[in-house]
């Protein structure tokens, strides 16, 4: 039988505030087996750039990275939170080692073409290499994954966290039987908008159909939720999109094949 | 036979520009067999400082390091220096982990008490383990250290690049056969600060005091030395004190048992 693996995908804004951040990692510190974390930042690189005097533009909710954009995001997702991460589970016993997608070429991306919009050092994922990653795991390292990559060219790419925790989820399921926990603001795919409390316990294929046919699950969720159909074709066990406070139960939306 | 790894610290300096970093990054590329970079990153955090508003204090050529000190180089030195020379290195086919004391609990340190200078978030280290390390680069993979370190209870800490250097070697050369080359902006020691050339080829500990009598060697170099004889009697073979564009060479001073 293979070992479990929980990969659990975190916003920015859990990581980012220190009463939110040291709940996640009492939480995740908490879960059993192995895990990976894989984290945001867009606040601090905000608030960053803005100190810089580096302008932010956002694009359909994706930021433009040029040069002076990419050194920050750098510094900010690659040094300070996720270096505040591993040093907080280090403090709790979890053996965490940060990552980008360049340290040991986890994860190399093509710098996304330019159609309508020039997003700039941003990175499309091409290849996921899990082998190393799978043996540190196995000797008990937890890695803590920042949402940048690189194009095996010398330049480290800005790459979306989710797609992120997508795709290392989907090369570890080659090793794991994996589980893939997206961290959300509400408590999971809601039925009614208005209703915290309307969570869709479990969602398949068909009814995902059915409910965007329904107008039920609209916008930002359905991209989301397209990744984690996608996830799940590509091997991942199960797919959980929940609130952060929450990784360690057994609410949200679970979605299986 | 124990297998060879080449231990090389580089200055700030060096990796702080495109044309000296890309030098120094051919050269490390080509080196044989197992190896690991240590890098420093101290004018990149003073620039970053001073674009932030936050002042940055010396004593004794050490950084005092405040709250928000930390914040910059934990940005600097771990996030824009360290993956800029990972991503760097992957473009030559070098399979780079960047890493922190913090990442995989390699290097934990205990901050610098208050004596008659409070140095802040400073880290002297305390205990390093490098048997995750070694499998590491066993398996073909180069670590690529951040002169940060943490304490165990969730802060990083700022650390001397020459101390992670020492430290590190001292700790692998329980598993190879370890060189451990300093770079510096001289060929290497000299008998006489006014003529390059006169580069010391050798020098053991009896030939140290003496040079120290005679006032030959003096300053920061004592220092320097004196943490090269350290790593030398911690298990070290050999350490060598040489240009960072001399890295490849037989040139320098070297220092035996």
């Amino acid at each position: 039988m293979r070992e479990k693996l929980t990969v659990i995908k975190v916003g920015g804004k859990i990581v980012e505030e220190d009463a939110t951040l040291n709940r996640l990692l009492d939480d995740f510190a908490a879960i059993g087996g192995h895990k990976v974390l894989v984290h945001g930042g867009g606040r601090s690189a905000t608030k960053l750039a803005t100190q810089l005097g580096v302008e932010s533009k956002m694009v359909n909710g994706r930021r433009i990275t040029d040069a002076e954009t990419l050194k920050v995001v750098t510094m900010v997702y690659g040094g300070l939170v996720n270096k505040n991460i591993v040093a907080g589970l280090q403090a709790r016993g979890v053996n965490a080692l940060g990552l980008t997608g360049a340290d040991m070429n986890v994860i190399r991306s093509v710098k996304r073409p330019v159609q309508e919009v020039d997003y700039g050092f941003v990175g499309d994922v091409e290849k996921v290499d899990a082998s190393l990653l799978s043996d540190l795991i196995h000797k008990g390292v937890v890695p803590v994954m920042a949402p940048l990559t690189h194009d095996g060219k010398g330049h480290m790419l800005n790459t979306n966290a989710d797609t992120i925790a997508g795709e290392t989820a989907k090369a570890l399921s080659e090793f794991f039987d994996v589980t893939l926990v997206f961290c959300f603001e509400k408590k999971g795919v809601l039925r009614d908008e208005n209703d915290d409390d309307s969570v869709i316990p479990q969602i398949t294929p068909d009814e995902f159909r059915c409910y965007v046919e329904d107008g039920v699950i609209q916008g930002g969720m359905i991209p989301k939720l397209e990744n984690s159909f996608a996830a799940i074709h590509a091997g991942v066990t199960e797919v959980v999109i929940t609130l952060a406070t929450a990784i360690n139960g057994n609410g949200g939306t679970r979605i299986k094949k």
